[in-house]
């Protein structure tokens, strides 16, 4: 390789469950991987939980799980899998078909012979969260040069909200309600309004998200401190409240509804299902990392549907990249602060308050 | 109406959380109703989770909740919804298309103007425990003489069986294994087998169960004390061990996989999670009337579909009728024990016991 990279790069590594910022070998890319320099690297709520509950859930974890099965967490982990980076060096067996300088992102994979890895959350592959990373070439997606890294960097967590969306399987009249306007929750309000789905019901306690969710497409926000986000629904998709019950399945008399958990935190999947009209089908998109409790009974007397989901096709990241560079959205509301490699501890703090942020971008190279 | 009947009747009563033998009143039939003498009413396991956490699960019932709707625990139940009967009278308004002394099935309800009532769950509405019972005309299915009324009476949890089977959405390539072979388990069995499904596998502890099974068709049986249901699963699905990960969304190494849970107690969907394959659909058969556990993350990781389901249409149980009158099936295998009213309280007891009983019949004008 021979380049001036050699030698060592900061990262904010998670070790010990904590983050520390210290100094880490620069990786030698293998055949068909490329040396890139990350310009931004979102922080995702999975990562925090990841910091939480990590170790607990890598002790447990079935064989295939191809989040945990890589993870060792008495090693040195750097996270960070929403980026946007810049091509510095190829390895061997590279199409070079982009020039290093151009600016890509990616979903956060690298692959070999019968392996994969996910950058982000191995110990082999360092994430955004460091300065320098390694790459697919095959799986690289050029960058126009008029987005902005940060701005790019939303593409992998709008690919988790178009993906949830394709998964709901939602008809022409559905009428989708989102539930929590984190980074997830308005990745899906995105994807639905991109798809012409609605109106878009969403719901949270936080003024600040609630105001994120209007800009981001909701046709209608509800505080649930104010209103029952289940009443509302069923007055804007008009439900008859009190028809005569039919003999067969219930459904015909409700529009199809979709709700979508974007909170992902022990007892929301609960009250969703204690608030869904029957037939409802439940998309669970927040990642609850903890043990939750339910009553099987509330899903079975409405005959309730629960689709988990996780990630996105490369196709479907595609389309996110190329959604953003049409320009038709704004998205850069939803980064509400950036921070160099020492902010990153902090920020994992801040992050818990959900009213202070919404997505903070990491940019690893930016000056102290 | 002016029959002999006028008077009393003996049944077996859900009263104080307890089955007592004792006398109530014939039910007067009112417009569109048809009074009928029970021939045979099988034991449902939901009525024995009803005798136990009932009067908890109405405390917490939401509104439209249409089971628990109609049940006030301070009075009189009469449960029982999986009966044949005889007709004995009509009451106004009916069109009398089936003469007296025609034998029937239906599904459990009567119906009026904007309301529905469950017979068998509901304080107005006796069910097939007693000797008397209310149907509604236009619901009422003939029964060929040389069908027995025992077996006849199966067709309402077969329903329940073919039911789940449509909801599951099953591929023709789809392996779809049983969790559990009591009465539901071995319900979708034959419904599986009847749409041509399979192979078909089927897991329970109970040597007993396990031979059911296999005389309702089961491909495969095993017993989860000797082997991994879900091991022999992916062996018979001839699904790769370690075959390498693919970029984009897994399903497409594996053959749709379809799990029935068809136990009803706390902790099994929680197992089923652990042990499905990445993109299996679990269909919740088992009605469980507790506080249950999961993990949300295991359903993340491999994007699991849960899907509760309960009852079935007026044509599934048209159907399953028309499948029992064929003749191709003999069910007679299910029915264990016979008893009459006297025997009830002890038939609920008896059920605990898998080994012991499948399906216990109670025929209400049984000589005691």
């Amino acid at each position: 390789m021979g380049t001036a990279l050699e030698g060592n790069m900061r990262a904010a590594i998670m070790r010990q469950r904590r983050i520390v910022v210290d100094q880490l070998a620069v990786p030698e890319p293998g055949p068909g991987h490329v040396l890139v320099k990350t310009l931004a690297c979102g922080i995702c709520g999975s990562d925090l939980h990841m910091l939480r509950h990590g170790p607990r859930l890598a002790a447990e974890a079935e064989p295939g799980d191809r989040i945990m099965q890589n993870m060792n967490f008495d090693h040195d982990v750097v996270m960070g899998h929403e980026f946007c980076a810049e091509i510095v060096d190829f390895g061997p067996d590279c199409r070079r078909q982009f020039k290093a300088g151009q600016k890509v992102c990616s979903v956060p994979a690298v692959l070999g012979p019968g392996w994969r890895r996910p950058v982000g959350y191995s110990n082999d592959y360092p994430g955004g969260y460091g300065e320098y990373m390694l790459l697919q070439e095959g799986l690289l997606l050029p960058v126009h040069e008029n987005l902005t890294a940060d701005v790019a960097a939303l593409t992998e967590p709008l690919a988790v909200g178009l993906h949830a969306v394709e998964m709901a399987r939602l008809e022409p009249d559905s009428v989708p309600l989102v539930i929590g306007c984190g980074p997830v929750g308005l990745a899906v309000i995105v994807a639905l309004k991109a798809k012409g789905l609605g109106p878009v019901m969403a719901a949270d306690y936080s003024p600040g998200r609630r105001a994120l969710a209007v800009a981001m497409g909701a046709d209608e926000v509800i505080d649930p401190n104010e209103n029952s986000p289940y009443d509302t629904w069923r007055q804007i998709a008009a439900l008859p409240n009190e028809a005569p019950p039919p003999l067969g399945p219930i459904p015909e008399l409700f529009k199809p509804s979709v709700i979508f958990e974007c909170v992902g935190v022990p007892g929301v999947i609960e009250q969703i299902m204690a608030g869904a009209p029957p037939q409802a089908r439940i998309v669970v998109v927040g990642v609850c990392m903890e043990a939750d409790n339910f009553q099987p009974y509330k899903g079975i007397i409405k005959e309730l549907n629960l689709q988990f989901v996780l990630g996105y096709s490369p196709e479907e990241f595609a389309a996110c990249l190329a959604l953003i560079d049409s320009g038709k959205l704004d998205l850069s509301p939803l980064i509400t602060s950036r921070v160099g490699l020492d902010g990153v501890a902090g920020a994992f703090d801040d992050l818990a308050d959900p009213d202070q942020h919404c997505k903070i971008m990491v940019q690893p190279h930016r000056p102290s």
